[in-house]
C-alpha cells in the first residue's frame, strides 16, 4: 500500500505525515513519529535535525535533479530553456507523489513558520539555479530573471497540481503557467517600457 | 547634513545605521544604538521590537505607497500595469535614500538571518499585491504571476540601483529589468510551450 520503501528514513517520513494529518503538525512529537515508525528517537535524529525537516527532505532531491537537467542542456540553449529543462524529470518524480504533496502543502499552508521555511528553501533553489546559469556564461541579471521565472512558474503549477486529481498533469501545468506568465508580461502596454524589442 | 528628521524613530535609525557601518551589525547592541541617539533603551523598544526591525521599518512604507498607486490605476488596466504603477512613487521615495539603501543592502547581504527576513518581507509584499489585484477582479493565478513579476523586476532593479551612483535612476532601471525579463521569456522557443498566442 505504501509508496515508501521500508528504509528507516522512508518509514519516518510516512509515520510523520500520517501523524501530522491525524493530529496536526504542532501536536505531533518526534517521539510519536519514531514510535509509529517502530524506531527510536535516536534513529530519528540520525536522519533529521528536527520534526520540520521531515517535510523538507524532498527539496534536496528536487534541487539535484533540476540542476542535473539544467547542466545537461546544450550550452547554446536560452537561459529559460535551460531552467525549463528541469521540469521533465521533476514531473516524473512527482507522478507518484500527489497525495503526499497535497498533504504536505496543507500542513505548510496552516503554519506560518513552515511557510517561511518553504519560502527560504525555494529561494535557495532559485539561487542555485541562478548560479548554475552564471557558470554557463549567462550574465548575472539574465540568470536571476530566468531563475525567478522558473520558480514563479513552478510555484503556480505546483499549487494547481495539488488542487487537481491527475498525478501526471504537472508538466502540462508548467507549460500553462509559463504561457500565462508570458501573457501577463506581453499584455503590458509597450508605452510603459523603454523599448519593446 | 542628515536626511533623518529629529524625531526619536529617525534618530534611532540613523544611529543604528552608523553603528552597523562602523562595527558591524552583530557587534552592535540596542543599548549602544539608544546611547548614540541620545535616547534610552526603553524608548528604542517603543519604536522597534528588536535591532533587526530598524532595517525593515521602510518596508511598511514601501508596501503602503505601492498599494495606493496600484489601487488608483483604472480598473481596466492590465494586472502588470497596475503593479508597475507602484514604481513611480517608489522611485520618488527612493531618490533621497541611495546611501542608506546601499549600506542597508550591504548589511543584509553579509548576514544570512537578515537575508531570510528580507526575503520573507518581500514575499509578504508580493502577497499583498496579489491580494489587491484579486480584489480588483483579477483571477488568482494571473494576480500571482503579475505580483511575482513585479517583485522580480523590483529585486533586479534595486540591486542595480544600489550598485550605481545616480539616485534618480531607479524608475529607468525598473523599465530595463522588465524589458530584460520580457526578453528572457520570449527567447524561449515556442515549441517548448503548449500554445504561443
Amino acid at each position: 500500500m505504501s509508496r515508501w520503501k521500508p528504509d528507516a528514513r522512508g518509514r519516518l517520513i510516512k509515520a510523520a505525515i500520517e501523524l501530522f494529518a491525524e493530529r496536526g503538525y504542532d501536536a505531533t512529537t518526534v517521539t510519536e513519529i519514531a514510535e509509529r515508525a517502530g524506531l527510536t528517537k535516536r534513529t530519528f535524529f540520525r536522519y533529521f535535525s528536527d520534526k520540520r525537516e521531515v517535510l523538507f527532505y524532498g527539496s534536496e532531491e528536487l534541487e539535484r535533479i533540476w540542476l542535473e537537467a539544467l547542466t545537461a542542456t546544450p550550452t547554446d540553449a536560452s537561459p529559460l530553456a535551460a531552467v525549463m529543462a528541469g521540469f521533465d524529470p521533476i514531473a516524473e518524480l512527482f507522478e507518484g507523489r500527489l497525495p503526499f504533496a497535497r498533504l504536505r502543502a496543507e500542513i505548510i499552508m496552516a503554519n506560518p513558520e513552515l511557510q517561511e521555511r518553504e519560502l527560504i528553501k525555494l529561494q535557495r533553489l532559485a539561487e542555485s539555479i541562478k548560479a548554475a546559469l552564471v557558470e554557463r556564461g549567462i550574465a548575472h541579471d539574465a540568470a536571476m530573471l530566468a531563475a525567478q521565472t522558473g520558480l514563479t512558474v513552478f510555484h503556480v503549477a505546483f499549487a494547481r497540481w495539488v488542487a487537481q486529481e491527475d498525478p501526471t498533469a504537472f508538466r502540462r501545468l508548467i507549460d500553462e503557467s509559463l504561457d500565462e506568465l508570458s501573457e501577463v508580461i506581453t499584455a503590458e502596454p509597450a508605452a510603459t517600457r523603454r523599448s519593446s524589442g
